[in-house]
């Protein structure tokens, strides 16, 4: 196997592989919040985070919807479909929390009068602007049809998750995805993990999450390794 | 007629008749950006105002859009259809400038690929932030219909706008628009004029509007009274 890098990101490695179609990420313990302004590790996070999105996206994948994921390699690796990623990040809001609850004056922990889709432009220069369908036309950054898909497959993907997720107590907040085009079709890509999801203790609230990193709440790791031994107990 | 304060904004003051249906606004000079930041005096400005507003209200009746527009009492001031003001700016944009060339990346001046409808969220505490239909559904600001309603509405009033200023030598570059309710019908609301226009000179691309206040480019009076006069001398 090659080890050309494709990119290198904040929170995972993206290599080529033999297979043009496939490709390779390594998910690294590197934490970042704030748009780069706040750097640390966080101890076993990528292999944390490579096996949550591994397991999430086997359970989505049961349920319908195509995902990047095609197998595990290791404790931190995985293997999956190349895709071209559409650089929108979709964020799928139940209750509201963090920039939304900031920007619009809710109570965070408010829960939402109806699921909030956001897209933001995935550019770190201009620090991922929120943006609506029409930036996004004016932007180029995906067609009308390619739009709804993702707003369908988003709202679809929240289901399963919420319903998921409570059943090991946690109440999904909000989370963010990131989708590429592959052989003609718009799959889920990136990765599903607490630091992509806001999740809540359902008993206790407690911030099971990267805002315990953001906001340095501490036990961090722990918060991660709980969420991981969740996962893993019913999947 | 009573002189009964219904509210005072940063541009205009609303006054109860003796018709309930009906307010009387008063044009001020006051000219304030950034969120009231940056305030001061523009000479003869709500008298400007006042009186491009009528002319284009009228033409907007004329094509077939509702307006609040009943008529002028006297320089400063018309009688409008009292409505229910519905606490979202629309913005349309043709050209890039201002927020959107910030934050999308774009250089002023650039055509957009589209015409580019925004909403905020018409709170000058949280300073308007962009929403989505989303968030308007979740602050309860309009219902679904509603929203197709005014965004249909604002992209016909684009379309007249565009081809008005057109003939009087100007590009019309974006422009905000209120929109309330009355009768059970969406109307055009508030105020058309260089305060909530981007209108450039079509051949010398100066700036007609109130960017010349923003940004300290002197000759503001002037840029409105010119518009004024080109307004007049076709309606
Ligand atoms: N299946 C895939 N094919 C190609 N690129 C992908 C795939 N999945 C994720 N990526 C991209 O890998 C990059 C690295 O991920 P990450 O470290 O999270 O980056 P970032 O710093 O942009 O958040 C991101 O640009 C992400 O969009
Ligand atoms: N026909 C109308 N009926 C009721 N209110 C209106 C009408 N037209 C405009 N308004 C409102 O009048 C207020 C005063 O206008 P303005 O001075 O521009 O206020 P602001 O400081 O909010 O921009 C605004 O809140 C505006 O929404
Ligand atoms: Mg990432
Ligand atoms: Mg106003």
């Amino acid at each position: 196997m090659k080890r050309e890098f494709v990119y290198e990101g904040k929170a995972k490695r993206v290599y080529k592989t033999d297979d043009e179609k496939v490709y390779l990420i390594e998910y690294k313990d590197d934490a970042t919040a704030f748009n780069g302004e706040k750097k640390e590790t966080i101890e076993n996070k990528g292999v944390i985070n490579n096996k949550i999105s591994a397991m999430l996206f086997e359970l989505l994948e049961n349920a319908g919807i195509e995902t990047h994921f095609v197998k595990l390699i290791d404790e931190r690796r995985m293997l999956v479909k190349a895709v071209e990623i559409i650089p929108i990040e979709v964020i799928v809001r139940n209750v509201a929390a963090g920039s939304l609850a900031k920007r619009l004056g809710f109570e965070e922990g408010t829960q939402l009068e109806t699921t909030v889709l956001e897209f933001c432009y995935k550019n770190d220069e201009l620090g991922d602007p929120l943006i609506n369908d029409y930036h996004i036309q004016a932007l180029k950054l995906a067609g009308k049809e390619e739009v709804e898909v993702i707003k369908q497959k988003a709202l679809k993907i929240n289901e399963i998750l919420v319903d998921f997720f409570g059943k090991i107590g946690l109440k999904l907040i909000d989370f963010k995805l990131e989708f590429g085009r592959y052989d003609g079709r718009i799959i889920l890509a990136d990765e599903i993990s607490p630091d992509t999801c806001r999740l809540w203790d359902k008993e206790t609230n407690q911030k099971m999450d990267k805002d315990r990193f953001r906001r340095d709440l501490g036990k961090v790791e722990d918060a991660y390794k709980e969420v991981l031994r969740r996962v893993e107990e019913v999947l």
